[in-house]
């Protein structure tokens, strides 16, 4: 399955990260691609820089759509071109996962009005008011319903990427990899033990 | 404070992003840079593509020595060159923090010769076989002698860093930062449910 994952100026270092080590341990199952709206270098609020295509030009299929959170997210929800290329992208792709405030990105496609998602609990009234529409649950690890998988604050995307692996694939894969990698998965959506 | 980041094709990519994610939180105290030998681009064994600068070529003063793991230093401990500039660096450095297999790497300096350090527990024979003089802890999250700091498996790089915060700077510091991360910091660094 191809992973779409989307970034812009200032994302959120471990959003995309923490994710990328769990699906990058399974090369037999996905493959990763950097997309933005413009390509080229994109930074992140720590610094890192990544090389991104095009996301105009994209060719390939998008299996699974990633978006992260950060800083960038409030002015980037006022991007209009990249809402309508997001919302290709979500209807196309056959899941749509986000991270911390990434939530607030989706919300923009209208696609999540009227089901539940989750975000960043230091950032849950500037989520709710960007698209009021959405089902926001403030107490939840993760949430997911339908093809949409939404996580709280960071490194909480982890934790939903593990279960997104145990729904898609199985447990037992999800807990190995999060044996190989000595974490202390939470592996209960429902389990939130910061809101 | 200026942080050295040692990279070399196939790292770990959460070695560097869990802790890059918890030093690039506090710009006001930590400047991160990224060189490898011969510098240019190295990928870590999930794809992601960074951008270095060339090691033997440095200038600047490095105060903290990060040194990630990965299947690279497999072949990287052989490295006499790698193993010659790290042992400058290390000798140089304020303090000395490695993730995972990074502690084979910097058992290669012989700096660690009798002093405690821990590593991956899968790679753990392989770790020791590399340095036997140091002594190599089995059960711990992370380990702190002196100015060395060593971590277990992947994601205990970053239970380590905030240890390293909470060391240097204060314990509210390390907390806060685990707050915004709505991570679950496992601060004890004796407990390690992996052994």
């Amino acid at each position: 399955m191809n992973i779409t994952i989307i970034l812009f100026d200032n994302f959120e270092t471990l959003d995309v990260f923490g994710p990328v080590e769990i699906f990058g341990r399974l090369p037999e199952h996905f493959s990763i691609a950097y997309y933005s709206l413009d390509g080229g270098i994109k930074t992140s609020t720590q610094g890192v820089e990544i090389n991104t295509g095009k996301l105009t030009q994209k060719a390939e299929n998008t299996d699974i759509l990633l978006i992260p959170g950060g800083k960038g997210t409030r002015t980037e929800v006022d991007n209009f071109l990249l809402t309508d290329a997001l919302t290709k992208l979500a209807v196309e792709a056959r899941y749509v996962l986000t991270v911390c405030t990434g939530s607030a990105l989706l919300a923009t496609t209208h696609l999540m009005d009227g089901k539940i998602a989750t975000s960043n609990k230091r950032a849950f009234e500037w989520v709710q008011s960007v698209r009021p529409q959405v089902e926001w649950k403030r107490k939840a690890r993760w949430t997911n319903q339908g093809k949409y998988y939404t996580s709280s604050g960071i490194s909480a995307g982890m934790d939903m990427a593990l279960g997104f692996l145990s729904d898609i694939l199985n447990l037992e894969v999800a807990e190995r990899i999060a044996r190989e990698m000595e974490y202390n998965w939470n592996s209960d959506k429902e389990n939130d033990p910061f809101a």
